[in-house]
């Protein structure tokens, strides 16, 4: 699958097959996840494995999403330290370049995969729950695992809806 | 090329050739990033395609990296649209995952592409020169063009770095 196609063709699957996804498996979407770029390549990201079934299931008493989170068989916690930070706008924006990377690169190799930012609103709750350092800001959760089959349709606006032209110049 | 190879091997490039990018290039590339997945799909990132001399010149007195913009032949202006606004912290790595998709989209095609953050301290500057809705919130400027030869190498810490253990439960 080249990588236009991969882009393309992505889309957030939230219902998944009892297939365990590997600590290798996982390996991989992190390998891909920390090549995006990032502000005078800081690289502030950080990534949390999450596959003990009793810290899904904590996790997905945290957000209205509860079925996808506690059904996937893995979760991907991820994070911005703040003692790396450049600067939060950019972070944030390398943070999003890298889960992009990691939702294509499970996608590419059949699994599934859904970003949910709802349970930011838990942030605390959730950071509390990973015992993560202090210098840590939950910024995504990914749920991950092997699709049930069936179509998932993509909606995204016209150009004409977010492509706006320069000024004219002399 | 595979999703996997274009993330692993796409580098910042900051030296272009003359030959000019074309509109439909870039309608390409506009194409990969509005399929980057964002909150309530409300897809808050807007495009302009900047190929005008006078516009690129003066947006290279914006920055710092004053070479990297007046030597490419096509700039993408990134915003993201307060009125199309979900939570500013998602909408932020929304629109990351979107230029992600636009670099890889780049990539693969045999363009290259530089992102630049630092430019965001000229915001206002940038916004009044584009002429751009008081709505708009400019996050990025991509150079654009067909690179020079040479090697680019890649710098990323290793897995320890930025993999944290999630906590022992019972």
């Amino acid at each position: 699958m080249d990588a236009f196609e991969a882009i393309t063709t992505r889309r957030s699957v939230r219902e998944f097959t009892d297939r365990e996804v590997t600590d290798r498996e996982l390996d991989r979407l992190i390998e891909a996840a920390r090549w995006a770029p990032s502000g005078l390549n800081n690289q502030p990201w950080r990534f949390m494995k999450v596959t003990d079934r009793s810290l899904i299931e904590d996790l997905s008493h945290m957000t209205k999403y509860r079925g996808v989170v506690a059904g996937a068989p893995a979760l991907m916690a991820i994070f911005i330290d703040a003692d790396e930070m450049y600067d939060r706008t950019r972070d944030l924006m390398s943070a999003g370049a890298a889960i992009q990377n990691l939702l294509l690169a499970a996608h590419e190799t059949g699994m599934g995969a859904c970003w949910l930012g709802e349970i930011l609103a838990k942030r605390e709750d959730v950071q509390a729950l990973l015992e993560v350092p202090d210098s840590f800001e939950f910024v995504a959760l990914v749920a991950l695992g092997w699709p049930v089959e069936r179509e998932r349709s993509g909606v995204r606006h016209p150009p004409e809806k977010f492509v706006v032209q320069p000024p004219e110049t002399d």
